[in-house]
């Protein structure tokens, strides 16, 4: 499959119809992965907030992981060091676990497990990822299904206008700046992330109105100003719409921002994960750089293997 | 005050002996505040773990928060709208509410108080903020102090160092790129917005090992790659220093770390906040730019109250 079909297997993976049966009850909830495999928790935890929602990237887990936690470990190898060295912890504390994996070592670990297809690269695995967590929690059904896909045609429909933005960060070396904005600031991290993994380019990303504490003071006096396009991975209104429009006029910089693809904010969310990985995509198309080639990151886990932990 | 002075006000404000009277009980904490004043609650939210810690940056608060929350405001000028918008919702939820600020619309709400200076900027005020927060939960004392303030005499012997790197970046006009390590992975931010606010430059923060599944794949293919510095705000050791070293070996990229200025946690989480700010600092001067001037903030948060809520 080519990395273009990787990308807009997307509408099939949102039909991926599985879900956890929740204890009778938890108090918070810890979410443990990295990169492409802590994302959807990242996104689950912008939008779900009846009990406290922790994302952890570390071998580490915080102290009031216990009985009452709900423990969901996701790896899409199955064999991210971090991960099952937390996993291990939280097993130890007695909380429950939850784990979404294709296989590996975290597959032969107690406790409900969701098995995702194996064939994907793990950042284009994120409908299989998010779509089973968003299930559990009440947040996804046939409509929000229907209205998802929806919107991810009508970013399709984009596509010249998304290659057109590519061309300008390759032609002029623009070092992307991503804003995201409630109600799902995760999608700027997204996009930063998938301009790493698949555009090989550096990124950053923030958020709004955190931005304009800080770094906004930094865009009207910097160096390398040419250096940099900025984005609002979202559809701004109100407040942090006044927000983006005053930045703009102060910073004398015009920020792209996302159209606006569904009034509802999950198919939204989609359509702004979709948006960014073309836009990436066609970044790397561009650069005749491999968008699927990750060598760089499976030397540092080969490396780190020799070296005993 | 000179701006230097203000930096090193840091000294006088480890001894603030100012703490809040918990509750008797609370379930979670939420940590509301916006940049200079929200980073505290970053710090703390780094180190204290007996239950979940979340750090809002937003009008909205999260479901969860209740009865049964703990919700500490921090806004220096007690007029963030942001945070104030938060609180108000929070009273509403029936949180307890903790607030500390030097004054404005937030010292009028009802709730336990912590008044601090006015005298400084909000980011030189970190002290007055993170010393109470930190005494509060039992991490802060005589002990912690005395060696804690020896952390950052040892930070000011390294000046001449941090002022050949400050001209480094100013002299090839690089943009740093900081990484935070546990256990205090938010130093890095703190490296990075005081590179915005003082030195005006523009500047991006991430964390290991989280990098290492992403930017990582960036680095070695980046287009503007002479244009960046990479930094570790902290002394990494065993597996983290393992990554360091690895992702230094496959990217052929130097990071330059911070030397190891105390054996605990604390001290060394301030005297990595005292040689962010003084890198920043003698950036701002060689750039000749002035670090006290945030006008351009200013700007904008009038334009905001010109644009009614």
């Amino acid at each position: 499959m080519s990395f273009h079909d990787e990308i807009l297997s997307i509408r099939e993976q949102i039909s991926f119809d599985e879900s956890f049966n929740l204890p009778a009850s938890f108090s918070n909830i810890a979410l443990c992965g990295m990169g492409g495999s802590a994302i959807a928790g990242m996104f689950l935890s912008d939008i779900y907030s009846r009990v406290p929602v922790s994302v952890i990237n570390d071998y580490r887990i915080p102290d009031w992981v216990g009985p009452e936690t709900l423990f969901i470990a996701m790896s899409h190898s199955g064999n991210t060091e971090e991960t099952i060295s937390a996993t291990e912890k939280a097993r130890d504390r007695k909380a429950s676990i939850l784990i979404i994996t294709s296989g590996g070592s975290l597959s032969s670990f107690e406790g409900k497990k969701i098995m995702i297809p194996r064939n994907l690269q793990p950042r284009s695995s994120i409908g299989y990822m998010l779509v089973p967590l968003l299930r559990t929690f009440g947040l996804f059904d046939k409509d929000i299904e229907k209205d998802t896909l929806a919107a991810i045609d009508s970013v399709l429909e984009k596509k010249e206008e998304i290659k057109a933005l590519a061309e300008l960060l390759v032609s002029s070396k623009k070092i992307p700046v991503i804003y995201g904005i409630p109600p799902t600031p995760t999608s700027a991290y997204r996009w930063k992330t998938q301009f790493n993994e698949n555009a090989k380019i550096l990124a950053h990303s923030s958020t709004i109105p955190e931005m304009n504490h800080n770094e906004l003071a930094a865009i009207p006096h910097t160096y390398r100003a040419d250096g940099f396009e900025f984005f609002v991975a979202g559809h701004p209104e109100g407040r942090y719409l006044d927000r983006v429009r005053i930045t703009e006029t102060i910073t004398k910089v015009k920020f792209h921002l996302l159209p606006l693809f569904s009034e509802s904010v999950v198919p939204q969310m989609f359509a702004s994960i979709v948006y960014g990985d073309l836009l990436s995509f066609y970044v790397a198309e561009s650069r005749k750089i491999d968008p699927e080639d990750v060598s760089v990151l499976k030397k540092l886990k080969t490396s780190l293997s020799g070296n005993s932990q």
